[in-house]
């Protein structure tokens, strides 16, 4: 199955496009996940186990797992959840560059090694260097556009081709990138009129938008912009302000909490910009 | 001490520029390393033992490493190298780009993790995300600036402010990034009018030069185009056409053929251009 259309699949089923982001931090996991061997594997496991009724998707931050060596835990963590839950897609956020012969590693690390369904790529170095990843025609290849860093200004918005940077990656991606029908775009919740402009430009590819939480972006801007004329085509992501609500015992419950009342905004949005569309 | 003295230092005690670049692809490393449990580990101390002192640098491609889940060879080849010939920088490739709280995880990754001296950097998404990498003030940060490989036409050469986008990485680098003097450039040797371009720009930034030999740079056109004022300035790296050289037992003896060849080649092109300015 393809990538998108398992994506589809799993915006259906849930009736959600939140998307929960997995970023083990040792300074903020709960305490007493160390008194076992496999802090980030039961971290992961726990926030699993309490949302993924209510989500359309899960990512794993790949720098949180690769400083600290713990990529066991990471391919541990995303067994556990193909195995219990094949139907969820499975991002691995690596943003991922390199040249051709290289490049073939860093896909082949994605999607046999820790067997992701769809995994982050930087466009800089161009089309040679993403290829290696859009060759797995059933995966999802999600280009970096509009970050939702405030440095993404430094380039991304400088004018080439009478169009800022991101808006020429996203057409690149769009018009030359995505004959296999395979590619998504990141594009930053924290830039609402960027958003609702590459989705004009773009038409229905889906968006990974990170920013909601401690970012601070604006859900219902978010929405309002982003959403496509199937009244999907966002994969709204959110961290630490799901997955670090709580420190003690509990605190799977509490991420499910956060993430129920994300759930239910996102729907209630949905209702309104869709009805108006 | 600064990366950029450590550096200095190794050019001149091993009066050399090249770099080799150590990439284990399953497929090319002589067989009869896979007799041992550590063919990646022993395939690059054969390559460091045979080569060390007509080296300015080494460099590690992370991408083979993890995704085929040997990162602890990695590490074990990195602190055989570091304690060995503690006087030879080590580069880590990883290209790593990403917001500023996952970006200092990948800092820690290079420099606490694996302990490189330097890592490559991918600048798309913004001074905030190279910032952690930054702070390391006496690290090497090797932004991407105009990569080897043909692709790196489609955004790189793109014309924003008047100059195309890789000078734009350049000059921003230089002006504003480097105020820790902790920054070099990622220039391909394929491109020598650009980096004739670039060495005009920046004055005596080093370039991480990669291209000469798997990918047909000429060494002539680099030197001529990429030397500086002190007739440094350059890390010239190869990897396939020197680490592969041979297959058999004594590959690592073929390895130090090439590299002396590489390494008379550069030297006689150094007395020629340096003399000449």
């Amino acid at each position: 199955m393809k990538f998108i259309e398992k994506l589809s699949n799993s915006w259906e089923s849930s009736s959600s496009m939140l998307c929960i982001g997995i970023d083990p931090n040792p300074d903020r996991l709960p305490k007493h996940l160390f008194d076992n061997e496999e802090p980030y594997f039961n971290f992961a496991k726990a926030i699993i186990d309490h949302t993924h009724d209510l989500v359309c998707a899960y990512k794993f931050q790949a720098a949180c797992y690769q400083s600290a060596g713990k990529e066991q835990q990471l391919e541990k963590s995303i067994t556990y959840l193909r195995t219990t839950f094949p139907h969820i897609p499975i991002i691995l956020d690596a943003k991922r560059s390199d040249i051709e012969s290289s490049a073939e590693y860093y896909a082949a690390e994605a999607f046999v090694r820790y067997q992701a369904d769809a995994v982050t790529v930087n466009p800089y170095m161009g089309f040679d260097t993403v290829k290696p990843f859009l060759n797995y025609q059933n995966k999802g290849i999600i280009v970096l556009c509009k970050t939702s860093n405030p440095g993404s200004k430094d380039f991304q918005e400088l004018i080439v081709d009478g169009m800022p940077l991101y808006e020429k990656v996203a057409t690149t991606v769009s018009e030359q990138w995505n004959s296999f029908n395979n590619c998504l775009l990141v594009v930053g919740g924290t830039w609402p009129e960027q958003l609702a402009n590459l989705r004009k430009k773009v038409n229905t590819i889906p968006f990974l938008v990170p920013g909601i939480g401690e970012q601070n972006a604006d859900l219902e801007q978010v929405i309002r912009a982003g959403i496509n004329s199937n009244g999907t085509g966002l994969i709204i992501s959110s961290s630490g302000h799901i997955t670090y609500a709580g420190s003690g015992v509990d605190f799977a419950a509490k991420s499910r909490n956060v993430s129920l009342s994300i759930y239910n905004n996102i729907n209630e949005l949905r209702s309104i910009y869709n009805a108006k569309d």
